[in-house]
């Protein structure tokens, strides 16, 4: 089974409905996900660019994408929400993201946490948001709160991010393939499945 | 029939794949088009951005983009080269498209416009491509390229580009429905057609 990685931040506005579709999607095409969250804010300070989101320092584009991402989670029957403020800070959820990685529970609590963020406005930096949604899960949240503040934990997301941009990431949502082709965008999840399953390679 | 509004640049490389493809879409879907050619460069600068393109200021997005442009213009089966410099210099064939307006053969050299450029390589500031697009579609280049550089048609152009930004237009390609909906992107023209149509409507 091909896989793909899929490179996603949880202050990302499209990151939400491509999190909420990608397994679906991955599954009907025979795909192997593999999750990273890692913290785009790293990678824009890295590329010379404000850290803060680019739809605020683009009013008229930022405006646009609330707009766009309206029409899209209405279309995919998702609820939308806009955070205040936003972006929202992520680095903590993109933490105990990281702890779920062997445990295999990245995907579900990453989608409970953009219900959370963009579905219904939750300020996701929240120790109780977090941990209300581990413990709805039937985790532990006291203990994952502590391991995901934790120096391995810390020092692994580094490394994920790191990763992301060395594949060449410089938005979110981000799909790279196995043999190196980087897909950017909610719009590109289906090329990104398609490649990893020979349909519309191009030479390079 | 509905109409909307395409506005388009010539520097723009996604206006390229756009363009080819809009026309047929657009009869497929029972839309009426208006055809408008837009100076970015200008909004831009009044949206407080670099004059250069985004894809140059942001190399890692540039980068992708020209990939990304790729696998897109093999998937739509139009040829590819990249330009240089990039961005080209637009204004000239942006006042002679807007000559063709009310002739109506503006369509049809935005489309050879762009396959000269994007698809050739082409410098389509030049006087001599500008003007054997024209002489090739059997019109008069040397009386056009003056009509180009006449007030009324410098001032034209300069009120759609006006139009364009107070319609929220940030970047091209762009599609506005006659109410008001706006749709960035050439992944985006089917949303903006089936919305013309009164499908996947939200409140406003």
């Amino acid at each position: 089974m091909p896989g793909v990685t899929f490179w996603y931040e949880f202050a990302s506005t499209y990151s939400y409905p491509a999190a909420m579709r990608i397994e679906e999607l991955a599954g009907a095409n025979g795909i192997e996900l593999q999750w990273r969250p890692i913290l785009l804010g790293t990678i824009f300070r890295d590329n010379g660019l404000p850290l803060d989101s680019p739809f605020n320092w683009q009013p008229a584009k930022g405006e646009n994408m609330w707009r766009d991402l309206a029409r899209i989670c209405a279309r995919d029957g998702l609820p939308m929400q806009r955070p205040d403020p936003f972006p929202q800070a992520s680095l903590r959820a993109a933490r105990v993201a990281t702890v779920g990685l062997e445990a295999g529970w990245t995907p579900e609590f990453s989608r409970r946490l953009y219900l959370a963020e963009f579905g219904a406005g939750a300020a996701i930096h929240e120790a109780p948001v977090l941990g209300g949604i581990l413990s709805d899960m039937g985790l532990k949240p006291d203990e994952i709160l502590e391991t995901a503040n934790s120096e391995p934990v810390k020092s692994r997301l580094r490394a994920h991010t790191e990763a992301a941009k060395s594949a060449g990431v410089y938005g979110a949502p981000s799909v790279t393939t196995e043999d190196g082709e980087l897909f950017w965008g909610n719009d590109r999840l289906e090329a990104a499945f398609d490649w990893a399953n020979g349909i519309g390679r191009i030479a390079g």
